[in-house]
């Protein structure tokens, strides 16, 4: 069976450039754009063209081969050192929650400074070569997340799903979505509800489109009809994605999550996170050291162009929670599903990569 | 202090007409429309122009009389009666949920029948007198809700409602936002959290445009944001409205409720009701009696008349969900605040009020 075959979220294209999918005409138009500097790279990340902890991992990634290119002129190694930087802290501060577009980035910078006595068309080269890899090993990551994840579905199953952790949120295939689509292969009885997401509706516009391009039945709810669901046994798992993952488990995933994963303890619903390696900080020790980004009032105050209340109300728009670890059954990498207590499982999860 | 001067949800003017808000143009536009026949009352409850149980009760009661007046031309009051029971039942169907409706249009069928001796304009008479005494009541019970809802805000609380539960949900002054204003008169530093309430946006649309034009401060949340702001501790007590309370107290409120009762159970944030008497069902042992009122796709699917998803999801689209009694802190009425056990409070309520 073929999944999103048409479904290419991001891709770096020769010569030199980046062409993705602009998420924010979805459904209503499939338009791709191409990104030829990290600015407009920036500015697509920023503007949410492209999202999802992993694809903007990616984008980071490949807005950064980007910048290196447009300074590949300077003749001072020190100088294009220094403006890369500048590039890599301006890319990295475009959204703040997920670490993967840290964690993108970084490995770039690293990758640079081990290579420092190349010329700079030989680290252009290095760097462009590992962003292309990173984009291949996400895919492969989401399939593993997929297979790992299709094991806790149980058959028939209904599975609740929050915004859109799908193919339009990674390189292609998902992570919550791509363990849909895993256990959709092995058993077409399941069937999906998806919350529409509000503020931006990423449920509703990019989940149900992908998963019905997919065939997968889906049903779209509103976020306050969880509760509801729930109470008349019509789901069975819930699995989310994730934009970051502290060192104890505590997972930052987009707001409403934590809604959900507090209703699913309460009738004893299991609650999984899909997430590859890369969106775990191991650097930070417990969920309140993620920074949550606060975005523009209107994405509350107007749908569709429209204002839908009081023009003088107050707003709140955080676009991201914290669901503390003790709520999550289980988080499904690609290297396996880890379980509490995850601040063990997490630690010895990363020693076996470094002693691999 | 003057509150909601300009709400005045619906009304009874000569010659036997209705006037009522268009509450499905709001916050747009301020249109009053005006209700002769049965039919079109019929309709305007079907189309939410006028929505809130208490206010759907006194609608129900409005299209009545003016039913009994489109048949007065009957010379036979066999006739007469039977058709007017006939009236009670459609205008009774229009809307499921709330017992409000039922319970204000046997109100006055009860009186034609302890009337029947009378001529029919006698009895149209005497049914009309009732119902605007019944709108009279309902803003009394309403200032009373609020007087004894006053006394379980604490100073300077944040309080969290969903949907409209306001003066555009009854007569005038509001059941929840009835305890807010009353609160607010006492303590102007209180502050309101609205949830926009999807799919129809009741809290984005009403609840932000009438506590605004009252100059009680008011933050619009999507739905989902609920726990995140629960678990900053930003929230000090809930308090929304009812549709039908059993007797047993479970009760059912707009779709999501059920949702922000588990997540303030989850982090100790008292969670009330507030409604008249009028909406307790004791005919019922328990919220599973309650009928749900399924709504169109269209209100999920669509928003500003711009569909938001795949054309081909599914759709479910509850109106309504049930909040166990064990959730609820105390149910806010005309009479004072009820408490756990609430079929024994119930119960002593509906006693002491037929020995009195």
């Amino acid at each position: 069976m073929t999944f999103s075959s048409n479904i290419n979220t991001i891709d770096w294209l020769e010569p030199d450039k980046v062409q993705l999918i602009d998420q924010t005409k979805l459904p209503y138009e499939f338009v791709t754009v191409t990104i030829k500097t990290y600015k407009q790279m920036e500015e697509a990340i920023q503007k949410m063209l492209i999202r999802g902890a992993p694809a903007i991992g990616i984008a980071g990634a490949f807005g950064l081969v980007l910048g290196a290119i447009e300074i590949s002129n300077l003749t001072s190694k020190e100088a294009f050192f220094s403006e890369l930087i500048s590039i890599a802290n301006h890319l990295k501060a475009s959204r703040p929650t997920a670490v993967n577009l840290e964690w993108g980035i970084n490995r770039l910078i690293n990758l640079v400074d081990t290579n420092n006595d190349r010329s700079i068309p030989e680290i252009i080269q290095i760097i462009k070569t590992e962003a292309i890899k990173m984009h291949q090993d996400d895919l492969n990551a989401c399939k593993s997340i997929g297979k790992f994840g299709a094991t806790i579905i149980p058959k028939s199953a209904t599975i609740l799903t929050h915004c859109n952790a799908g193919a339009l949120a990674t390189v292609g295939y998902g992570t919550a979505l791509g363990v849909v689509r895993s256990a959709f292969e092995k058993d077409p009885s399941i069937k999906v509800f998806a919350d529409e997401t509000r503020p931006r509706q990423q449920g509703a516009r990019l989940t149900t489109w992908e998963l019905l391009e997919d065939k997968i039945p889906t049903t779209l709810i509103t976020d306050g009809m969880c509760a509801h669901l729930m109470s008349k046994k019509m789901i069975a798992v819930v699995v989310v994605g994730a934009d970051r993952i502290a060192a104890n488990g505590d997972t930052a995933n987009k707001i409403g999550t934590l809604t959900l994963a507090i209703v699913a303890k309460e009738y004893k619903i299991p609650f999984y996170i899909a997430a590859p390696l890369s969106t775990i900080d191991i650097n930070i020790p417990d969920g309140s050291f993620i920074p949550i980004e606060e975005r523009d009032k209107e994405e509350v105050t107007t749908i569709n162009n429209k204002i839908i209340c009081h023009r003088d109300v107050n707003v709140i728009n955080p676009a991201f929670d914290v669901t503390p670890a003790n709520y999550i059954a289980g988080i499904i990498t690609e290297r396996g599903i880890i379980k509490p207590d995850y601040t063990k499982s997490i630690a010895d999860l990363f020693t076996g990569l470094l002693t691999k």
